[in-house]
């Protein structure tokens, strides 16, 4: 039996992945150099095309690292001297404020996102959306943030809204995500998404004589992309893929990807909120996930997965503490309206 | 035509690789859940396939990160509070020091691995095998050097060696490597081998406030390692891959691929030493390396690099400086004998 992944990742694969694994074999893509000519070339044409689909500003810099988690500790290293600011609204949100403690940060926390920030606070770390929790940040309400506090620096978390969520990148000055969750890919690739503005204060932090990281460092790897490379031998296989299906969804347009999106949304939230005995997890419309989705399930979340799993639906379980009450369901541009309906059919 | 990759890094694929990713396709390994109980088994699995080829102990933990220069950053970050010591011998070597000087440590450096080492420097790092130069330091002077220093933790780099190089580990405290070379796998995978004594000094960093990294820390490792997982969502693909290759290369025996391997050098060796315009790079035997060969052609590398590539065989130019006066060649498990004897009928 064909399986179909809900999980919220990795999750189910970009439906032509399997497609480009044999163009890999047929070019030789494991043992391409990643200091000579066609490489670059990946480099230019991934990152292009990226920046085309997502409507990314020209001055803005995009770097590949190998996971979101790294991203957030780059971000970290290269944006603050002393002091971040989180906003938590999930395990994510809290990872990253943990990292920067550990990073040696002075760490302020706010589970609101409209609270007073501190004067010292030199980066507004947020997790646009939590996969923990489900909890959606609405951009405007970040582009206000960034209104109310233009002099601070803000980062976002985009790892599971990417590429449904729509960016205003003026207002921001740090985004990355990892591939496996919206971009259907295998895991082993970030992405970091970096302001003007950013790396100057990486420059500012560099001529002060705090680290800000050795070859991954926002500095080494801006100098680097300038010149289409990365400091270490990459996840080149992860990248070609990337530019693939980054085309692929070029062709079908983001407009009608996000129509998608809403319309499977709001079958799934539909569904929940007219259940008998299962809810959304987060109440109020406003802050709930289009792309992952948490439901309360009482204590029913085991054995509902486990039903579902003998059909080939695979869904996530609860994070942490909710592993016995959540389910956790993604939809991604992978996931076709026609699986959720039928998925939700067995529920 | 097909060609046959002797580039140093990534080079020719393992021979079995391209079945493995029909299996990878066949088995939904892109959708694995890294949490679940599969990829556990699969992390189990690959260490100590790792742990039994390359005879590693069972005090020593085996952790997966991204690449080696990221072994590199968290080697410094585990292992040093203020004074690293850094045996040269190439251009990764430099580059080890470099980020050790990038992380706010006290760098010292030698070219030579007999000098006297400095009471302060806590932690000596060697490349064991320059990829850059082909130089190759023998395991017994590494032994000798620990013997010497017994209170000192070595760290060594053994990218281009393994699975070659046999290490009796009792005498080293971290040794790291990626899979793009010896293994014959696509770059984005690195992976660390860490003594109890490395561990040890990393707890007394965190108890003396040292940032020793965030989600990829020594320690944050290690915790995550004893529950067969990885902090973030990690390059899961690959990591089944190198497990695939580790049994293909149990069943042969490493005893066979090293006497193979020498064989190889040999008659590498023996072409270079008897022609009339080309050399070694390294005159003294005891250190050439026997995986990462480097040549002398004075200014004929793209030519004959050229000349190489029409009949399908690419090779590897000089390492910065010296791109158009060396020639790089890889004798790694995926070059067979033969491919080498008609590869050098066109020099």
């Amino acid at each position: 039996m064909k399986k179909i992944y809900f999980t919220v990742g990795p999750s189910q694969v970009y439906p032509t992945l399997f497609k480009y694994l044999y163009k890999i074999i047929k070019e030789d893509i494991p043992s391409l150099n990643h200091r000579g000519p066609d490489f670059k070339e990946l480099f230019k044409q991934t990152t292009n095309n990226l920046r085309m689909l997502l409507n990314i500003p020209d001055s803005y810099q995009i770097f590949f690292v190998s996971s979101a988690l790294e991203a957030m500790e780059r971000t970290i290293q290269g944006c603050v001297e002393k002091t971040s600011f989180h906003v938590i609204t999930g395990s994510f949100g809290k990872a990253w404020a943990n990292y920067a403690g550990q990073l040696g940060k002075n760490v302020l926390k706010s589970d609101l996102l409209y609270s007073k920030i501190p004067k010292k606070a030199e980066l507004i770390c947020i997790t646009q959306n939590d996969t923990s929790t489900g909890v959606w940040i609405p951009m405007k309400d970040i582009y206000n943030l960034k209104k109310k506090y233009p002099e601070k620096l803000i980062a976002i978390d985009i790892v599971s809204s990417i590429p449904y969520v729509d960016i205003d990148y003026k207002y921001i000055d740090v985004a990355f995500f990892s591939v496996q969750k919206g971009f259907g890919l295998p895991a082993g690739l970030g992405v970091i998404i970096v302001s003007p503005k950013a790396l100057e204060k990486t420059e500012k932090l560099i001529k002060k004589g705090v680290v800000v990281g050795s070859y991954h460092s926002l500095k080494n790897l801006s100098e680097k992309a300038k010149n289409f490379q990365t400091p270490e031998t990459p996840n080149v296989l992860n990248i070609y893929l990337l530019n693939q299906v980054i085309k692929d969804m070029l062709k079908i347009g983001l407009k009608k990807i996000r129509e998608d999106t809403d319309k499977k949304a709001k079958d799934l939230y539909e569904f929940f909120d007219n259940h008998k005995k299962y809810q959304p997890f987060i109440k109020n419309p406003r802050f709930r996930s289009p792309t992952t989705l948490v439901f309360d399930v009482g204590t029913e979340s085991e054995k509902l997965r486990k039903k579902l799993a003998k059909v080939g639906f695979i869904v996530g379980a609860g994070y942490g503490d909710n592993k016995l009450n959540h389910l956790r369901i993604a939809n991604f541009p992978s996931h076709t309206s026609k699986s959720i309906i039928q998925m939700l059919k067995y529920i």
